[in-house]
């Protein structure tokens, strides 16, 4: 069986952060085995492997090419017994999956009362995070911002009719963040997109781009206002051959917090700050709900033979 | 598109040792890009990926599982434009790549006039280099032997049946091999199946089971018998954890003698050997080749559309 794009974003959001929720209490627990990432090198297109293996004995991978053309990402899930149970074809299981942790970080995380948000960036991934939101929070109003005019516009259109949110586009970062409860950064950019002052007191912001030391779109110095730094995987983020931007503050396991092991946050003004890196092994747990979950709609009749 | 071990088991030997063979040719030029393996450990079951790039910018992997069950194994290629092209899934197109691999080593390196084969195993390895070879040489007459007297009957049984052959089952390995100017090991065996004395003067022989220094179903003296030892991968036989049973003896790579830059046979009394790794790469090329040829026989109207 053969997901493609399509299945994936037909998908709710309820259902896939549900699965994101799991990834994170299966790898809190240390049943969810996720090894570094393997990658080979072919030069101009790098292949990178994130492996996973769920508690029941389900495995498999996502495979996705570093480089230009980047192209189609395939997801593969293998059963137990070792046959191959489906594929998933395309970016959108990575991204929403991405989105759906960043979904638990704001419900663990950000205060409870809070109903606006400010997202800058308006590609694949910022709206992955704005979907997966509306499966836990009820929002009021939602700003965004991208320095194209066009992207911010086409973005809170979309968002207006999908989503149906209230959706503005903002003349720039700080005023698309500057009264949000709720901040989602998901850009390119190797420098900040905000400064520390344009948060709110109280605020969670989440960062999904570049974090790495000499390059990052959340301001250094949010990270030191902030009173926690979590992370869906601080190991995943040890691994990277480069350091984070988050220098000596330790990141703490978004799943930890899920567990109650760690305190989330603790006082109504605190800043909190959630990195995102994407948890491996959680795609093959996605993949694997949407394909029963798809084998299920189809029946039994007309399900792909194997 | 994706295809099983049946699309593969349709294939023609012909065609598959034609795309062995240009695999390997692009090899020898430098042009086909084959990193070392990538692999993921989740403890039971491992993955493992080979990544192989081929001239036009196609690339892609064979992903399969060591430990148990191993189960299915996945080939996916991808075009220089980034699309997912086809998917390839079932232990076949692996085993019948090596065998193809086996044939041009034994086209290449068997007297001319070799015409009886003997065979030591009966897996899915040891039918495939017996299938591939039908399109490199006419076979007079094949010996095969298996410890498990059903299996080396069933063996005959099928080769008679599906490829023509004149195949009489063995009582043990040294009848079977004893008169044949080409030989082909193909068992689990860690300890040697056959004895150097058991081949003829002038035989070929392809060993494609076990070979490092520590278990290896030919034995070591056949090596220093041999006027020419061959590898299809010099340079993944060197990158394996551990050391070859070949030791000092060179490995010459395959693709230089298809070449012209290294010797061949040079004396019909020669005792000759090649060690088949299964050169990487050559799944994504053959891969690719099976797609295509699918593709052509479907026409556009059936092809599945992407």
């Amino acid at each position: 069986m053969i997901l493609t794009d399509d299945d994936v974003c037909a998908a709710s959001a309820a259902m896939v952060v549900a699965a994101a929720r799991e990834a994170l209490l299966q790898a809190g627990r240390g049943e969810l085995i996720a090894p570094p990432r393997a990658r080979a090198e072919l030069g101009s297109v790098d292949y990178v492997f994130t492996v996973g293996g769920l508690p029941d004995g389900t495995s498999g991978f996502r495979a996705y090419r570093a480089g230009h053309p980047a192209g189609d990402q395939l997801v593969a899930v293998w059963n137990a017994s070792g046959q191959l149970t489906g594929l998933v074809v395309g970016d959108e299981l990575g991204a929403r999956r991405t989105g759906a942790l960043g979904a638990v970080a704001v419900d663990l995380l950000a205060r409870p009362e809070a109903d606006t948000a400010g997202v800058v960036g308006t590609g694949r991934q910022a709206w992955a995070q704005l979907w997966a939101l509306t499966a836990v929070r009820e929002l009021r109003q939602v700003r965004v911002y991208s320095p194209d005019q066009q992207h911010r516009r086409d973005f809170a259109a979309r968002a207006r009719e999908e989503l149906g949110l209230m959706v503005w586009p903002s003349e720039d970062a700080a005023s698309a963040v500057c009264d949000a409860g709720i901040v989602i950064l998901a850009t390119r950019s190797t420098t900040p997109v905000i400064d520390v002052t344009d948060i709110a007191v109280g605020a969670h912001v989440t960062t999904v781009g570049p974090k790495f030391a000499d390059r990052h779109e959340m301001p250094s110095g949010l990270v030191a206002a902030a009173a926690l730094v979590t992370c869906d995987s601080p190991a995943q983020a040890a691994a990277y051959p480069e350091p984070f931007f988050t220098g000596s503050t330790p990141l703490v396991s978004l799943a930890d917090v899920l567990l109650g092991t760690s305190n989330g946050r603790r006082h109504s003004d605190d800043i909190t700050v959630h990195c995102s890196v994407g948890l491996a092994g959680s795609e093959v747990l996605l993949a694997q709900r949407l394909l029963t979950q798809k084998r299920d709609e189809d029946g039994p009749l007309t399900s792909t033979p194997r």
